[in-house]
């Protein structure tokens, strides 16, 4: 009897062993760049869901100061459906493809000196199911929704704490953008709710950071035509007569108010050519447009498109932007950087780097009361814009913090990077919440991706608890 | 007696002839510029002023399309006490200094693609009195004011059309920006009265340009606040409590009103040391700070310096607009670059690219009167203003064009360069008075500067009375 308790306990740890080790690997050499990582880079999957039918794959990423010291990130990118990778190697993490030579053939990989590993360890997730290289083994699985998503993050976060030991007891954070903005609120509550009800392992959730987040369209979206009247792209007049006619409320009109239709349609017209993630930038035209080209779409939709393998260069007035994500498409659909990876055999035919059709509830609209919950807790939260970018504009931002009814602790103020204003901050307080805004001065939806330095020095100081 | 009289005729056309020949020559190469200039360049110099004590140096250049039939362009640089050689190789002229690769000696010189001489000719004149290579015979003559240039300008032209009999019958446009501004309707008026009075030559004047120019501090440097405030440099409470506080007046407050002089410290702290040519450009702190530095003078003053010669690159991150036009003082200030120029020996003792020092009285403070008395005429105005200017933003711009009550002819709307929104234009009309009013998306203080292409683009749509 005491054989068979041995023998059977035996197979448990095998099986325990064999399983982490088939879902965890040390990668210490990619495609496209030559030589030893710099960094320590793990890559797996880790199973969630009530029958662990879906896979979240990840990236993580140790921190180049002092991992076991620095804080952690869970990094939400966003979507829903735009891939870690996306996160990783376009706006924070270290490697960067060289998009200036790339030719079509696979691309090379560069460090990005402003790398966020710089002063944190950051957790690249794959999530909803379905995106980047997660997946489910049923067809079923694929089906997610915001709900759904907070809690296979919290799950995921929790069995890769337990599977890292020697990180539990670092600082958390929940961080991401753009749709992220929404997920970031809810994964934290989640957390705290777990670490409520006992739920081990107990996460050291510090706070949360949140750049051009989606937090609620009817305040987010809505202010697209007030930044549009801000930023010289549509006349005083456009906009007195859409206040009124509208009655404040652009985004999801009432179709039986003709007259703001009609007041809303030579803005529409005025900004459809505008690039929505950076007013100045230019606008891939020849991409293939999309059903929700005009904007006016619930989720922001990022142009992409691999049919045009051409990269004209920033000095010919023809490149933008969308065109150099070009470069993660031929990298990651690369069986050599797949089997790098550590990706199992079959699971993605087709790696996209946003995956636009997913299978989706967006069903929890609004995330302020999340942040109204929370702010009743000690968190530090960082909320910062990119003060060019349209689809996710700083004054909806500034919208929705007023209305969490926090006090001002320190009053609008320029940062600085390099002797340089970098943008603006403001931070607010209740009891022992702490929320800083800052403005990037320049920068477009995705922050880092436009002011790479001054995003990393706006992290670095916040993080170390500085005055940015 | 009949011989006396042939012998000082003879005298006097001698005398003509050799005063022609030492005022006007055709410049065939320059120091810096390989090989024979690409484009027909004159300069000189036209005595103005009551004796005549004021000499005005100028550039011609012949359009590069059709000199005898293409428009002429009297361009005013701005200031007032910027050189034209500045508005020539930093602006619309079609030599620019190659500054990536200046290394403190002799700049090279290539060619500007987008110049405006690609589709007009172009008078460069170096107004007032003690800007650039122009000079008084008198310590008197320096003297200069706002209704003085007007005339002195006016005179130069009428003299140089005498001089020019060929370009007599070519269209002509005032033209002008920053400062420049406030001479343009000035000089139109000095043009549209000499011809009512029948004063030759007559002038075919057809309308006038202005780029971002002054037109009344009360109304354009007013605008700052406001708009720094819809560029996200400073938050709504502070840009309210001022409104309320300084009704709405923020250049020259009443300095009773301490609640209002209370709201602006804020305000002046935030922006203080953003660029106000273009809020996105690094702002050169290593240049030592003009009493003005504030931005809230009565003149948009350029930082200028020659003490630093060093150009960083752009690249890494300590580029600066103003550095670049370090080039022009060692070019300009280049003894063979001056005998190169026909630059009268003596006359210069050190040429600076904006002279601070004029002694110079701004003695019109608004010249929407002009505008007013210009728009009951059948001419044609273009009004561009680059966006991204905090000096003279377009918000001033639109608020005086408000001002004159014309009708609207062509509502808002974008116009696109290379597939891409290059900005908004309106049309407006009085009669047969019509001014487009034009932004240039992302463009700073000198639009052409900043985004050439767009510029030139704008110039020749509008110039051929094609819709922009």
């Amino acid at each position: 009897m005491k054989l068979i308790w041995f023998g059977a306990l035996l197979l448990l740890l095998l099986q325990l062993l064999f399983s982490k080790a088939a879902s965890e690997f040390n990668i210490e050499t990619l495609p496209g760049y030559s030589g030893t990582l710099p960094v320590k880079l793990e890559t797996g999957y880790i199973d969630v869901g009530e029958t662990e039918e879906v896979q979240l794959f990840y990236y993580f990423i140790e921190s180049e100061s002092n991992p076991k010291t620095d804080p952690i990130l869970l990094w939400l990118t966003g979507g829903p459906g735009c891939s870690a990778l996306s996160g990783l190697f376009y706006e924070i993490g270290p490697l960067a493809f060289d998009v200036a030579d790339f030719d079509g053939s696979l691309p090379s990989i560069h460090q990005n000196p402003y790398s966020w590993t710089k002063v944190a360890n950051i957790i690249f997730i794959d999530w909803p199911v379905g995106t980047g290289f997660s997946y489910a083994n049923t067809s079923k699985g694929y089906s997610s929704s915001d709900t759904k998503s907070a809690k296979d993050n919290y799950t995921f976060l929790r069995k890769w704490l337990s599977n890292h030991p020697v990180f539990m007891k670092n600082r958390l954070y929940v961080a991401g953008d753009s749709y992220g903005g929404k997920l970031v609120p809810m994964v934290a509550l989640e957390i705290l709710k777990g670490n409520e009800a006992g739920f081990h392992p107990r996460i050291f959730l510090q706070g949360y950071i949140i750049g051009n987040g989606v937090t609620d369209p009817n305040i987010d979206y809505n202010e697209r035509i007030p930044y549009a009247h801000r930023m010289a792209l549509i006349p005083d007049e456009y906009f007195e007569s859409a206040k009124i006619s509208c009655d404040g409320k652009y985004y999801n009109p009432d179709p039986k108010n003709l007259q703001c239709l009609y007041a809303l349609r030579p803005i529409q017209e005025s900004i459809k050519n505008v690039n929505g993630g950076h007013i100045l930038e230019p606008k891939c035209k020849i991409i293939a447009p999309k059903p929700d080209e005009l904007g006016w779409d619930q989720t922001l939709v990022e142009d992409d498109s691999i049919d045009h393998l051409f990269l004209p260069s920033k000095i010919d007035g023809l490149w933008c932007r969308p065109q150099t994500y070009a470069t993660s498409y031929i990298w990651a659909n690369d069986p050599i950087v797949q089997e790098a990876l550590h990706i199992k055999k079959g699971t993605i035919t087709d790696w996209t780097r946003c995956n636009h059709s997913l299978s989706y509830e967006h069903n929890i609209e609004s995330v302020v009361q999340y942040h109204k919950i929370l702010s009743k807790k000690g968190y530090e939260a960082l909320v910062y814009s990119g003060d060019h970018d349209m689809g996710v504009p700083y004054m909806g931002t500034l919208k929705w913090i007023r209305g969490l009814n926090l006090t001002i602790d320190d009053e609008w103020r320029p940062w600085n990077v390099n002797g340089q204003v970098a943008g603006y901050t403001r931070k607010y307080k209740k009891n022992d919440f702490y929320l800083t805004f800052v403005t990037v001065k320049g920068a477009g939806h995705t922050a880092p991706e436009y002011n790479p330095e001054q995003c990393l020095a706006m992290l670095d100081r916040w993080l170390s608890l500085y005055p940015l």
